[in-house]
């Protein structure tokens, strides 16, 4: 701190994570669903970076891929296998080491986003130095990371804000970016977590960047573009979460988003993690993230709020829906059950 | 993100650093005064930690304190060498490399903030290894840091914040500890950068935990205490700066502090390694500071304002002195120049 650049000299900034693709997605020796959430957003969201599915036998849970050894995933074209199951404690169970070596030994590269680095296993780094590939640990930032500068980048940007953490930033992000392209608007998803980075292929996991260097991250993750160009950027934590706000206001600062969408969840009202903490009301997210946003863009504003109505009945969706709007006078919609609300959503986001 | 623990199960929070003195401080062969900062800092408020310097024949800086070999400060008591020099590229020169490991051969540990770690440099690792001796990179964070809990912790906290980096937030903290302490108040220093931890002995470097864990670390910093005894906290960077306000934020929220000292440079406009940026109005830092601040302890307040006026005639301190307390209604002054004003500063910190 206290030093403009941080870094030593002679170090060029980084390209973010830029993975290979398609993946053939491991499922270990999964049972429970709620395990595989990585594996699933991949297919709902990846579609196209997903050639199948490869499990052990004890394995319950499926994606509905196809199934395909490595190797017939290497035959049929995939350049990875990537593990798209967490467990318990963050570590790779021995039981999933001969299919991760025999991937590697089909030729194909690995990707994982644990706090596990596949790169610390011995027996992985040496088979895929024998066989050439390549370990992927999305959670590691690349090197090189500049200090953020606070320049004005061109192109327009919209970044994903929360009233608590996990509660739908990145899908948010995603069919944001996914409706805008579908109208022919030039729009990317920049990803800035583990499971949104093996979605886009690219993206910097912010939370695991040192802290100096975490708004120069977020800038890294969205440069300069042409004027018309939209990214719409994964959002990180919140600003009233006493462990991540300061991710969140690095995000903030090193996107200098021209839009922000607030994303929210009904019926949530402890701050995950932090249950002496309350969720905050729209408003309060609206106003902050504004206020403190106007320090690298000062012209940015609130297009609409993404509700995460996950688990309400269809009438209480709509209910919770047209009364957000009417009391924010602003577009909001569940981006994951679509409609007409989640169009006026994209219409705003626009900008 | 997302998770409320993310560190790999079974590891325990780590103490922060531990540094062993008396040291002997190494200046290198460093011919400008600018450098050899950290040198001055830990003679001007560690003076008790010090037994004396070593120098090449080339340098010409002196920190006048008695001049000793390795081998004399060893049997003087020393029980470190520590680096009190900066050079470009933070990289240590081929000709420091013999004085350094004649201090481990000495018996000596060493110490030093460099980016380069003094454990990446094999021949110095080897030696420490040979000698039993220890190397410490205070930069680096202890393993294991936790992520915050915003639970509120015993005892009392005072942060200093700034209008921007680098203008004093450190010496202030210091002089409002030790001025405390001459006062028989219960105080202690608690340093959050890498000069701080060399005159405190112990304390994190913020700027280079992950940010995930960036507030864990800042509550680490300042433990429970009895409920009098006071934590004066070295604040970080600034809430308006483009690169570094997430990292304030972060130690703002772990610190909770009752109180702030907010911490400006008279004169300083442009905001450091950021020139398209202005520097805040005091007012802007007490406004935004106190806001954000109530989310971990809604009892925050501003007790004063700490000018540094380095370089300003004694006129022009006396009248920036008076008029920034006049406009403020709040006790301001140079901690380095101490007189009335000062002891008005102590009085409104006692809390």
């Amino acid at each position: 701190m206290g030093l403009p650049v941080a870094m030593p000299k002679g170090r060029e900034a980084a390209a973010p994570h830029d993975l290979p693709a398609p993946y053939l997605l491991f499922l270990g020796d999964v049972t429970e669903a709620g395990f595989a959430k990585t594996a699933f957003g991949l297919r709902d969201w990846a579609a196209d970076r997903c050639i199948g599915e490869h499990a052990l036998p004890a394995a319950t849970v499926t994606t509905g891929l196809r199934r395909l050894t490595p190797r017939e995933a290497a035959e049929a074209g995939a350049r990875a296998m990537l593990i798209g199951v967490a467990n318990q404690g963050g570590v790779i169970p021995p039981a999933w080491m001969p299919e991760l070596i025999a991937a590697i030994d089909a030729g194909l590269d690995l990707i994982a986003g644990m706090h596990t680095r596949l790169s610390d296993i011995a027996p992985l780094r040496e088979a895929a130095e024998r066989r050439g590939t390549r370990l992927h640990d999305v959670r590691v930032p690349p090197p090189g990371l500049p200090v953020a500068t606070g320049r004005r980048r061109s192109g327009r940007r919209l970044l994903t804000v929360g009233t608590d953490c996990a509660l739908g930033k990145k899908y948010t992000a995603l069919a944001i970016a996914r409706g805008l392209s579908a109208r022919g608007i030039d729009a990317t998803f920049r990803a800035s977590g583990q499971t949104g980075i093996m979605i886009a292929g690219a993206g910097i996991a912010m939370d695991a960047v040192v802290a100096d260097f975490a708004a120069g991250a977020a800038e890294l993750l969205s440069p300069d573009a042409a004027p018309d160009h939209l990214d719409v950027i994964e959002g990180q934590g919140s600003l009233f979460h006493p462990a991540y706000a300061g991710v969140s206001l690095a995000l903030l600062h090193g996107s200098q988003p021209d839009m922000v969408v607030v994303c929210h969840q009904p019926g949530r009202d402890r701050v995950l993690g932090a249950p002496g903490f309350a969720v905050p009301p729209i408003e309060a997210v609206i106003e902050q993230t504004i206020m403190l946003g106007r320090l690298t863009n000062p012209d940015i504003r609130c297009v609409g709020i993404s509700l995460n109505t996950d688990g309400l009945s269809p009438q209480d969706v709509e209910r919770v829906t047209a009364e957000t709007g009417e009391r924010l006078h602003l577009p909001a919609a569940d981006p994951m059950r679509g409609g007409p609300s989640f169009e006026r959503l994209l219409d705003a986001c626009r900008g």
